[in-house]
């Protein structure tokens, strides 16, 4: 016992992230720049870098705030992002990726993070790290910009899997809230459940079983349950956890950045319109620089595995050092307050004849 | 024959929309205040109002430019938001809602405009107006914002059913397909099945059905088929129809229209940040009027029910008269161009074994 928490104290003072270095569209550089934007900013991180080792140790050495916080793990190969979540579990372990992985599962780090192929990254995560007891379905957690106080409500899944039944909708209010109570400091987060109306009678049969065991589980595990939320509700201030199945949360979340891309750009074309506008873009740019900050989608840049012996942080694909970096703080973050630890203990709390449906 | 054609000439030079007066959240003075606004810019259309007449009969007294031009027909009864289908479907005779189908069902108008609770409309339109032969599920398809030259895309289904299979996939794809024709003027649409990935072995089973058979159907009807889009593409350019079932429909426009407010108000915000930020966004107005005037979901307020006997134009709920508007206009487009004629046409096109699976 002694020895373990000797290794937990120091853990907690030198925290050491997993990066797959291969993982982004934008190449190991991109990758390499985001882990020195982190450790500029918090001297508590430090990596274990995956991928080919001459290329890396090059780019680290252009770093000097990465001298001598940075283990290099020699990977030949890398997961592309057209590979099949099979093939690369059956012949992927020589890939930056996978090293990144066993980094978590041998204890050498306590978070993963990889902008790489997002179903080849759960297919190894789900192999290498298992599912914690009484998870069917991992989920792949994100931060959604909302209206309310916390500036992020917590969306899950959004393409773990395509399917999820009740009690999978179950466990995934369960790990939302637990995400949203370590990682927004909302003591009693309140979830929502997403539907085509907020009417009892509406939806899909197994969204009404979903919400007898969700409003089942409140009292017990200490949330608010609101009901059934709509897709207004996910950038909305009435809930802060929306639940759905990962079909579902993948389209909303990608027709919500979209729509917020569309947006943008049409307002830096009706800024275009005429010396009038350009001259008020010119003194506006403070004010969308600030709109800018509070809705980029590369500060919230990383979707969080749930329901795993481990952390893994999945990050855009398109990220760069900005993006990469900001992987970065949400890992040191889970890992600072070890999160898998928490949510463990919040899934297992379940009584046993429901973890055995 | 003779009498049929004259009858199609004076519906073509008089296009007579058939509006429900106590569908919307606002009341009637806001539906025949969007009355007024479109009788003023169109001199081709009248109506025929469906309410209580003495409430409706003052209002319209109101407005000079509706004199002579509406028909009112009194409904006694109103149906609420919180009305199950079901319940109107049975008892909802003296509803303004079922008097608005009716006269389309007569032949008295040739569309129908509501603001009412979405679901008792569709099963009113379903059960008086009757599906399109080959039609097994009708959808709701809706003019989405989008950075095509066109302005905008069409999604179906957006919540008439919350399932659908390949069959009804590829109906929604033939139907979304006729509309983006006949409402966009675009003479060989471009069509997009929504999925989680654009890759070909990523999604459910059903989609890659439907993969298979809208391709296969894209020479006989004129049509591109681009194949798996994602949430992404719904305001993008790479496709003009995006065909998903009515649950993800539903959540994929509400999250895009909730998160088009949200980056509003967020930029509302930052403009009352310092005094030389709300001089810029004084200075902005205009430029941000004709971004807002782009965007206004109330410019495009109206979701059409296709795969019915007959138009049926929803218009949001909370529609003002700028929306109602809105939603007017676009049923007189469709009935001056005998829409539901060339809708039917199109889907009775199919291979009859496909029809009976």
């Amino acid at each position: 016992m002694t020895a373990q928490t000797d290794q937990r104290d120091a853990k907690a003072k030198r925290i050491i992230i997993s990066v797959d270095a291969m993982g982004g569209d934008q190449g190991p550089a991109a990758i390499v720049a985001g882990c020195d934007v982190s450790a500029r900013k918090n001297s508590d991180i430090s990596f274990i870098l995956h991928g080919p080792e001459p290329e890396l140790a090059g780019l680290v050495a252009k770093k000097p705030a990465l001298a001598g916080r940075v283990e290099i793990r020699h990977a030949g190969e890398a997961v592309t992002m057209d590979d099949k979540p099979s093939q690369v579990v059956r012949n992927g372990k020589d890939t930056s990726m996978w090293s990144a992985i066993e980094a978590v599962r041998d204890g050498s780090a306590s978070v993963t993070v990889s902008c790489g192929n997002t179903g080849a990254l759960m297919a190894l995560s789900m192999i290498r790290l298992r599912k914690l007891p009484g998870v069917n379905r991992p989920a792949i957690a994100v931060l959604y910009p909302s209206s309310n106080p916390q500036g992020f409500n917590v969306l899950l899944d959004v393409g773990a899997d395509v399917r999820a039944d009740a009690e999978d909708l179950l466990r995934f209010a369960l790990m939302g809230m637990s995400y949203a109570r370590n990682g927004l400091d909302l003591p009693r987060p309140r979830v929502g459940l997403l539907n085509v109306g907020t009417e009892e009678h509406k939806g899909r049969t197994e969204l009404k079983e979903a919400y007898e065991l969700i409003r089942d589980q409140r009292e017990t595990a200490g949330f608010e349950f609101v009901g059934f939320v709509e897709g207004g509700d996910i950038p909305g201030d009435i809930c802060d956890v929306i639940v759905t199945d990962g079909f579902t949360g993948n389209v909303a979340i990608k027709t919500g950045e979209g729509t917020a891309s569309f947006v943008g750009d049409s307002l830096r074309e009706a800024f275009k319109f005429s010396p009038l506008s350009r001259l008020a873009s010119l003194l506006a740019y403070p004010s969308l620089r600030r709109l800018k900050k509070k809705i980029d989608p590369r500060r919230v840049n990383g979707g969080v595995f749930l329901g795993l012996n481990g952390t893994v942080v999945k990050s855009h694909g398109s990220a760069d050092a900005t993006g990469v970096s900001a992987a970065i703080k949400l890992a040191a973050q889970l890992a600072d307050i070890q999160f898998t630890d928490k949510l463990a203990a919040r899934v297992a709390a379940l009584p046993a004849e429901e973890k055995d449906e």
